[in-house]
């Protein structure tokens, strides 16, 4: 039996506009987010036990085994990128969106499926350029462990989920 | 560095009037705690993937890495002690009481610390003889994976967590 289940912190992420990028510079943009991939995202995972489940065109799927790491790579990777934007015009600017959730999730041939993988998922979506959306959850996890500041959204109407 | 942190499903069980039992009779209820210990408990949770962090006299703290694995250990063996204190006349029965919280827990040389360990304690003393007290959490996490019935507690004076 390859499926099993297990509690896993998952953080999904997308470049923004990355139609509008590709469109506007196919290979510079290609070129950039590779460098992007060697040289700060990979290493900050790799720093926080991260895996990487699966990469899309312009996005990740990433799972930790603690909530206080994802949270730490993601804002380090945001930083990190932030800092790389500030000297470039911002049509230009590759940001990503991150969402962090976490749950009890089934793993399937290295895959990661269910709510709580859809959730992460779904806070992606909500997320500004260059910000992280999270659970409540996940707030509560970190809370107290990390020094960040968090902004509370009420969940966005019937679809979201109570972990929302 | 031996410190670090993870996603944990905590299981903390100890049997119900222990002292009683062992003021009654010693031998014969380490003896039958044993044989417990043998014949249901640690067969179950190494069935369900648990891993015993520490024992006491009358205790035992156990994580999982998975929400759904822990509720299905801890009923399991509830459900086995149920079926073999049936012929037992209630003062002499060996009852546990259990407690399962769900956490990002800091693990250093093998144990484990934090609110996620501290509220599966305090979940356990709230629990019945025979009875599993689980966290909001625990419960939504395995709403809809497990053939169970919750009975909704509100949590009880300001010293609770709001995990509880």
């Amino acid at each position: 039996m390859t499926q099993t289940r297990r509690l896993a912190a998952i953080l999904a992420a997308d470049v923004a506009g990355y139609s509008r990028l590709i469109g506007a510079d196919e290979e510079g943009t290609l070129n950039r987010l590779r460098v992007i991939r060697a040289e700060v995202v990979d290493p900050s995972i790799a720093q926080y036990r991260g895996r990487i489940v699966k990469t899309t065109g312009d996005g990740l799927l990433v799972e930790f085994v603690s909530v206080v790491d994802a949270m730490r790579c993601a804002t380090e990777i945001q930083d990190a990128m932030a800092e790389g934007n500030a000297g470039i015009a911002a049509e230009k600017r590759i940001e990503f969106r991150m969402g962090i959730n976490v749950g009890d999730v089934v793993v399937e041939d290295g895959d990661i499926f269910g709510d709580g993988v859809n959730v992460a998922a779904r806070l992606e979506g909500l997320a500004d350029p260059g910000g992280i959306c999270v659970s409540a959850r996940v707030q509560e996890d970190a809370a107290g462990k990390l020094d960040l500041t968090f902004e509370i959204w009420a969940s966005r109407g019937s679809k979201t989920s109570p972990a929302l």
